[in-house]
């Protein structure tokens, strides 16, 4: 039976990084189409009306949208490397984490990269939600070859932050304040898979360097 | 084997209602802690430390937070009367249309409530993006005994915007430009198992009265 997977991204999305690595870890064949966030594709806006957004899977011309979606949607359909935990307590948990890395820690990344007036006291605030997550992060999510659903909510942590921290002239994952964290996402962040399928950190300075302005 | 299944919540919290529901159409036996929010109890702190926020379930000294998070974990704990549909592509759908109105449409309600110098326009937004439910939401998701997961995520529509309706003097979800919506909000709402658990009308205004003013 032919299968067509389809994936919409951009390399500067951290969103979109989540599915690429979670689709080569699960080992998927699919074809990958790199967006214009200036200009967006007819396709994309087809397959996902609602946000136009990326990360969009289309799989036999199905669409599905919104990175952790399309995350529970690829465990569920491809079942090698499971992205969940199998007991329903311990997928609530990674659920719990993910979420919580969604609403505190990316919204308070964007504040510090958009909001200008503010951005000390955002930091601050990535700081707090990130000491939470060192306090919480048990040893099951660390390192290993199993990189789950947690880690993949967390991917701007390993690979997003070190360029922030170069561009905006700011130390935020320091090693002394967050040991286990640094840990996680170093293992995170040479796991082969990511390495193959992550943007380097040239390609995001190079794409952020406009955008990004060092902090005052 | 004993099991105990504890929910810490609020009569107040359409959060807090949509894991009543689950857990009655499921028929799971459990014990329901109404929390005073100005006031939380000590239990409700140990259980949820990171949000300390209902609702908040506790299955055998197992605690999970965050509404959707725990009624995945509610379907995968207690197979009777499933919440999501079975197939993966259904699921990915249910998902993502929980998350629309978690992400859009209960946060411009709260806007609308909280925000009072722009309330016209937070009403405007929430107009627009209950639109989009009325133009996606399909056959499927209405009426009949099956309330899955986008009814509950959906509670807010059904049971909390009428209440905004009366104490703010607005028109939001109107028979004219929702029939679909309207329809769907009224056979969630009249439910046998919904009615049952679900806080009445009087109910709510009382508890809102005090919070909700009229909009200029």
């Amino acid at each position: 039976m032919g299968e067509e997977v389809k994936l919409y991204g951009a390399t500067a999305s951290h969103f979109s990084n989540r599915v690429n690595i979670a689709l080569k870890l699960k080992g998927v064949e699919y074809k990958y189409y790199e967006e214009d966030l200036k200009n967006k594709s007819a396709s994309l806006i087809k397959y996902n009306p609602i946000h136009k957004k990326v990360p969009t899977l289309v799989h036999n011309e199905k669409p599905v949208a919104e990175s952790l979606v399309i995350l529970e949607y690829i465990d569920e359909t491809w079942k090698t490397h499971p992205i969940l935990p199998q007991h329903p307590y311990e997928r609530a948990q990674a659920r719990f984490w993910s979420r919580f890395i969604e609403d505190k820690i990316v919204t308070t990344i964007i504040k510090v990269v958009k909001v200008k007036e503010d951005q000390k006291n955002a930091l601050e605030e990535v700081s707090e939600y990130l000491e939470i997550l060192e306090k919480e992060l048990k040893d099951k999510y660390f390192g290993g070859e199993s990189i789950g659903m947690v880690h993949l909510a967390g991917n701007i942590i390993a690979l997003w932050i070190p360029i922030l921290e170069e561009l905006m002239g700011v130390e935020i994952l320091t090693e002394a304040k967050f040991p286990k964290l640094c840990k996680w996402s170093h293992d995170f962040a040479t796991h082969p898979v990511v390495k193959e399928v992550s943007p380097s950190k040239e390609e995001l300075v190079a794409i952020f360097k406009p955008r990004w302005s060092p902090i005052n």
